[in-house]
């Protein structure tokens, strides 16, 4: 059994994380570690899950350091630190959060709008999307999990970008996702009376996802990719659903789509594609990703259907199945294939 | 006072339609017609409404000929007879409905996959948008209200087509619609079980609103308009989203698009502009329209978010509106300018 | 027009009564108070209101002074003081709150756990259920709007107890209410990963409303009451239902348990019974309150069902229904007498 | 490995069953069957199971008769007919339905209205709760799990009679349940428009499941219990909470209680005891069931507070836990101990 360190336990993205070790065959915890609530016990931030009575610790880096695999699951800028000091431990890092995400400082303030603190690390890290990057995945002890939406959007587009099917500038990424993904922190654009019965845009035109796209697109294209990203917020816990549009590259018909996507992953155990738009209950709970594909032959436009749950595949789920390679355990172990619904 | 007949007083719309009528000083329900629940009480479809006692019937057109205004909220293809039948009658309509909208045979074969029943009544019909039609809708006997997603669609693209700010081909029209959209018909799609917590796109490419779009902005532009539309349909009860795409024109603005659209609706009392993206809740049981517009520089592309209660100003407020007009009313008489929140 | 000042103008009660102002012919806003909110304008924290551009003003007791009417719904403990300041203006008030609710400190101790801070105020204000106490109400000038609960439970009881038909010993009152009945507060609690798919009972046994509802019973019965009562908090905004136990007293039959309601509330406009147990949502909107009474002959219990809008006749609505007594207005003007649904 | 028959595979609680089975190291689906749903595949109706392409099919007894297990998820009054036909064959079966429930004819034609079709039959099945049958079902071949509601009121009641700590008479049963405890069956009065944003009562004083209530409870007390049940609907899928309200014995204090309440359930690894009400958010997803004991000393009365998901403890997960008990697994085994949230 290899030991595991989480940091950020209290949070949505943690206590999956604390459920999805505790089934797992190879991983077990052996530390919890929160900031607010350091003191606590697991019961009372996740009266959800089993041994209500472990202790959630401020985060002390030399029991950390002693753990096979620490997850983070950190505020945005609260991973840093504590990776540096895990450095020259033994410890693989699966970290959640966006600090390492982007490859280059200029990419990082554009997103960011500041300098990243520890710059000789970017590109160090693998990003861990395991349907791509597997190969990278296995052999690295350093790898930052995409967030909800450039998952979403990146697994679908990248066979279309790679087999030239769609033009690279002027992708429009529009989705929504459950309030989940903006996480457990208080605040009164998050409160029921504020979230319930309504849908709004958020972020537009600014938000940090859309260079973690653009990033990661540019690897398999020819052109720079221009990606025009707007989240929406919708009245539900879990589930994220973009729809996006791309101009048709020139004699790009639905068959060379859908045969695209479905060679790049034939293997892919979570990614599944359907002939009607996927809705986010065919998914959440489980750790698939489930896309559609048309052609709009009227406008020459690619319209693209694509659900996950946003706190499995889009982030505890994804972060096992990369720590799976990184620890030799077939990449499904001890993650849900199956949902819930209702 | 004027009497009303209310064709479909069992839906959620003619039970706006009622609530509106009840409360309006110039306006009184004289005839309330229903298919299913024809021999019900009214209380028995609309516990929330007053008068629970009065009789909802079959259709008596003889009766119905007696009133002076017939609001008709049918299913589609449901207001064809009933329109044609109250021809010679001095009733003036406003049809809900879907029957009317649309101008050529051609266009309603493309959007409806049929011929229409009476094509020489298309044309005769004044689109009933108050703000964009004022002149026409006052002296019709003869208005089809618009459907609540071109409503969102169309009255923010009007002064930036007018004013030549945005490409007319390739305008991406992404909505959310709350529930009531779908009407009060009894579907396994529509049950508790399949809506809430879950979000799905439908409709991909065919959806029937799509012409009506383009008719309308065509009539403002100098090429032909292409609409590609996407519906999602988001667990709530009420309210409607429209986040809409389109290529800015070369040297548009960001000053040029709110200076269009602030001058074209500088005296309509219902649509109002926002610095930030309107919310659903914001609108939600007001016949207000709310906008916001952007300016995506990286990608020259003009986003507008638009927002109304799919019931009131995308169908029940709307019909009452233009009825206003038709006999002289002030355009807002009896309409909420306020809504409800939460 | 009387003019009218509103303390606590931010909340949801506050933006309710704002609405209803707005709407009532012989009323108008004159003042708009709020803390946090002071300096904002009304469009900020009430965007579903027309007048955006009003301010929300810090408490200026001479201003609020000059106005005819003063409704406050602020947080408990708050009205005291600005009631006391306005003691000697010619201003009426109306107090959404509970502070003068309870007719005597030593009530109000068991209630709250502290002392009143005016015990000489206690036994002054009118309780404000208009179908109760219309008499007392009309030429009062200080109101205090009971609690969204007790209107729930008192209204159906009363006619039961008067009539002995029920015992007042071991009432059981079970509730469930929207969310917004908790205000418009921020908290960790009212979040909406909190709320959404959930349900639970809160403030077991010690609820601050119990003695509310004890009070007023005990003036119509010859034992005094005692009421066990239990709230829930329900994944809704709006709507409260309350299920109500109580032991039948000898030879009651339903019959007398309809006929003493029908006939205690054969005038009161907003007070309804139906034969099935009413849903919430055929009163919200609405400042109606419904009603269903039941026999269980097997453990001869007296079974009630109630549903009210609880920021409608559980607040703002009782509100102002209160104030147009004390006005000379007709009781229900400006009021809503049908709901919205869905 | 044993094989599995699902009989009514398309419902919730078939999805449910089927996602547990599929996670079993010692069960394996062999056969779904489906009424209306037959000739489809399994994704087409859970589309968020694994296995898409397995069939649904006609019932088809011999087929079923060949399997060590058959598990039946049927409407009311279908379970006879598979269930006799079955007889004979080797195969165990665990009926969800309520058909086998009751003890007695008496006992069912008070609770459904008419004769049971198979009267010899009452009284052969084991009463599927394992924390309080565990010896009679472990040698059972035919087990009859208990409804939702019984659930969620016999495991907190059985110890507080079982030890003289309550009255037996007059009981009050209030429970809320999730949308997902109406099956899957299509109606108007499960539309989401019928339920979101709404909370209702519903069977008032007549719902099925008193009676099973009682004939539990009967079993521990030394008079005859009476049990008056209400049910809610209240908008959410699962979860399902009950509150519970006896007449204290004299001398009954919370210690008593608590400790007659651990002591039963000391080995119960689903039972759990907490001092604050539990939230139907803290079970849903696992197997659990949660309690909270109060005793209100003004009115000498015992409130429970008791929290299941309705289709996982109330329905497949009591299910497979029998089972796990009839094959020789451990109680447990395949069973999700730690839910989901949000």
């Amino acid at each position: 059994m290899y030991s595991v360190a989480i940091l950020g336990a209290s949070g949505y993205a943690g206590g999956e994380l604390i459920r999805f070790v505790d089934n797992h065959p190879g991983f077990e915890v052996s530390f919890l570690g929160a900031h607010r609530s350091a003191g606590e016990t697991l019961g009372a931030v996740h009266p959800q899950l089993s041994g209500g009575d472990r202790a959630l610790e401020a985060f002390d880096l030399e029991r950390v350091s002693e753990t096979d695999l620490v997850f983070m699951a950190l505020p945005h800028g609260a991973s840093g630190e504590p990776a540096m000091q895990l450095a020259g431990s033994g410890s693989k890092i699966v970290d959640l959060g966006s600090d390492f995400r982007l490859d280059t400082p200029e990419r990082y303030l554009e997103a960011y709008g500041q300098d990243h603190p520890y710059p000789e690390e970017l590109g160090k890290w693998v990003y861990g999307i395991p349907e791509l990057f597997r190969d990278s995945i296995a052999p690295s002890d350093r790898v930052a999990v995409p967030g909800c939406y450039p998952t979403s959007a990146i697994i679908p587009l990248v066979p279309l970008i790679d087999a030239r099917l769609i033009e690279t500038r002027g992708i429009v990424v529009d989705s929504m996702s459950g309030v989940s993904g903006a996480g457990r922190g208080v605040s009164g654009s998050l409160q029921y009376g504020a979230i319930d019965e309504s849908v709004k845009a958020y972020s537009m035109l600014t938000h940090r996802h859309r260079p973690e796209m653009e990033q990661t697109l540019d690897m398999f294209g020819t052109a720079p990719t221009s990606v025009l990203f707007t989240p929406h917020l919708v009245p539900m816990q879990r589930g994220l659903l973009s729809t996006i549009y791309a101009s048709a590259a020139t004699d790009t018909s639905l068959e060379s789509l859908t045969g695209a996507f479905d060679e790049q992953y034939v293997d892919a155990l979570f990614v599944k594609r359907s002939e009607a738009p996927p809705e986010t209950r065919w998914v959440v709970g489980s750790n698939n990703l489930m896309v559609s594909i048309h052609l709009d032959e009227r406008t020459s436009t690619v319209v693209i259907v694509s659900a996950i749950d946003n706190l499995v595949k889009g982030a505890a789920g994804q972060a096992v199945q990369s720590a799976n390679l990184m620890f030799g355990f077939g990449e499904s172990t001890g993650l849900p294939s199956e949902g819930w619904m209702p």
